[in-house]
């Protein structure tokens, strides 16, 4: 079967606002067999709706529309789909007691403009919104399915996945091919480097489509399976997942998506083990990243951002002798910070960063990108020089975070080099 | 005039990709008079690329095209091109030489595929590509001139604004309307409030357009001018600016886009002033923030990322019997850390939090979205609790933190209540 795609909203049309939902509702769909063709925007114009939404469902057999279900009068979607289809709008009861019970559930009082919202198509399917006053519904125009979806993006995925996804399944019926993704991270190759290393998993094992998605500084490798037969598709997954995992090696981070954050809080958490950190280039990234991962308390007991050599000195316990020697981007400098973190923090391990993130500060010896990190745990502590050439201040912090936590995730699981 | 955008990959189509480019010309385009009526995006596929560039080509004056300009079997925009106009393609003697220097420049082997990028269709105009190998063409398809830019985000913008504006500014000739955007960023009102307060400035001043744009936690007002004489025009956006400033008080936080983070570093170098931070909920979020700024290590000395209590006392200093009988959620506990950071910083200021980000750790008396502030200066310290009802950490810790600078700015700039 297939599919468009249109976004609504004058935001969207005139480049206020970045359409993310596009791109978010085409992998679901792509995932279940569907083919999108073709993604639209156009902005609060009636009569451009309703022509676009008229197209539309005279070219594919399903639609997913995003925006326009709110309680202004620049939220045209509900009339133009039935301009579209040629039919009503009426009140709908149960939209407008569902409208009214959200208002109730946060104390809010409900104005005369939500009560549109509950004016619906004739014809149409009333889908219910869990988290928002916006209902969605679905109707039929010319020969397409369409499901209009509001176009707040954590509303929208909540009903995609409750209401549209499985909808879209049961219409497929026994056609309905089954796929599966699967998402192995990496940190550490370039993703060209990845891509050689596992090009070869779409001739080994036919039916399976290799995906490669950087997300600075991560890699992800996906594999794509799509078959009729559930537990012959599993098989050949779990098969060229192992393949593909071999040939990464120690760069996999996880095989279910997790971030390396999650990874390493999850290997402290099973090791009863917690972690003190102290940043200077980094400058609060590596805290923030680790407290960003719910429960990280139970591991995460400190980190000193130290920007100034005082800070250095005064809080962690830095030599100044080793600072004078070496200055502060050095693997020495960084291994006393990182056991000072750790006596400070009273933690398992300590991690450092020190480093030249840039713009400026960038010298022959060390340019910017140069990056030492300090390692230190019960038995060893060690500093590691690494560069890397990307020259942006904001992307250096996010690839020296990255590089401290792999140092930290390899030798919690003995992989270190 | 009227413009489309046409974007071409199957990554994008497929959502493998989110498509920020289509905003990104948008907004160039509108800024210079032009109404971009739609968006769209297709895939990899010749025949539909051809369809949609006719039917684009019959709707409207002008469009931009991105994507398929590479040297890969699946970039096709150049043939789709050639297929529209009804034209054949044809070496480029000029395109030619432009790749080979290109490859020259950075030292790379050229490549046969490289040489399909010199193909283009007859009639078409050739732009330069000052930091790619696919060069860019305008063409005329129906009753539409087309551009035809690369998709790399960066080529893009670069020809964009060196070859597409100034070609479109030349075609509107005498028509031309100049433009101008004034964004003021707020915080502290809600969305709807913000708007109430400015909601008039379209009736005070005909011709400016107002605009609302959340980008949590910060608001952002924008007034859009449009008209054919300049001055006149700058005058307007001035006295509108002004109107709105007044309206919105001290929530603004700056009149040219910057954030707050941007706007406390620059109050504290201007004072030569420095900060020193003690973090709880927020986790290193706010140094990070603070830290992302180029030349930020010239104000600011450090932060004690401090999530257990023994770091609280150890690292900085917070009396035991504070945190015994307040807790670490307190205004005297957030007065004794920020008191600690600045003590230990040897800075200027001092600024803290200690708040419940969730989603676990919530009491009545202290639900999950409570932060306390804590404030320590050369005359005086204070605490302060406040609560935001937005129930997600990632959403607490942002707002924890806009809302602590938020104090130290005003502070800083002696409108403190």
């Amino acid at each position: 079967m297939k599919a468009e795609i249109l976004a609504t909203g004058d935001e969207i049309r005139s480049g206020a606002l970045v359409d993310s939902n596009s791109a978010f509702i085409s992998e679901r769909l792509e995932e279940i067999g569907i083919e999108v063709v073709r993604h639209t925007c156009v902005g609060d114009d009636l009569s451009l709706l309703v022509s676009t939404l008229r197209e539309i469902g005279d070219r594919v057999d399903m639609a997913v529309v995003t925006g326009g279900l709110g309680p202004t009068t620049d939220d045209l979607t509900a009339e133009a789909a039935a301009g579209a289809a040629g039919v009503e709008l009426t009140l709908s009861q149960t939209a407008f007691e569902n409208v009214e019970s959200f208002f109730k559930k946060f104390n809010r009082p409900m104005t005369d403009s939500n009560r549109k919202q509950a004016l619906l198509p004739d014809g149409s399917k009333l889908m219910y919104n869990p988290v928002g006053t916006a209902p969605g519904f679905s109707l039929k125009i010319e020969k397409c399915l369409f499901f209009f979806l509001p176009g707040v993006p954590y509303e929208m995925k909540r009903m995609l996945a409750e209401h549209v996804i499985p909808e879209m399944l049961s219409l497929q019926g026994d056609a309905a091919m089954h796929s599966r993704v699967k998402t192995i991270t990496t940190f550490g190759l370039p993703e060209s480097l990845a891509g050689e290393k596992v090009a070869g998993v779409e001739a080994a094992f036919p039916g399976i489509k290799l995906g490669l998605r950087a997300n600075f500084p991560q890699i992800q490798v996906k594999l794509y399976g799509r078959e009729i037969n559930l537990a012959m598709l599993d098989q050949r997954m779990a098969e060229a997942g192992q393949w593909a995992l071999e040939r990464l090696g120690r760069n996999v981070i996880s095989e279910n998506g997790e971030r390396m954050e999650g990874v390493v809080g999850r290997l402290l958490l099973e090791r009863s083990a917690s972690i003190g950190l102290a940043e200077s280039c980094t400058g609060g990234l590596l805290a923030n990243w680790l407290t960003n991962v719910a429960g990280s308390s139970a591991y995460f007991f400190f980190s000193g951002v130290t920007y100034s050599n005082k800070a250095k000195i005064d809080v962690l316990g830095v030599k100044p002798e080793t600072l004078e020697r070496h200055g502060a981007v050095h693997e020495e400098t960084a291994r006393e910070m990182a056991e000072g973190a750790r006596r400070l923090a009273g933690s398992t391990y300590g991690l450092s960063t020190s480093g030249i993130a840039g713009p400026d500060g960038g010298t022959e010896d060390k340019p910017v990108g140069t990056v030492c990190v300090g390692y230190a745990g019960p038995d060893r502590s060690f500093g590691r020089r690494l560069y890397f050439p990307f020259g942006k201040r904001l992307m250096n912090k996010k690839i020296f975070c990255m590089a401290a936590l792999d140092i930290l995730r390899k030798e919690l699981l003995g992989i270190g080099g």
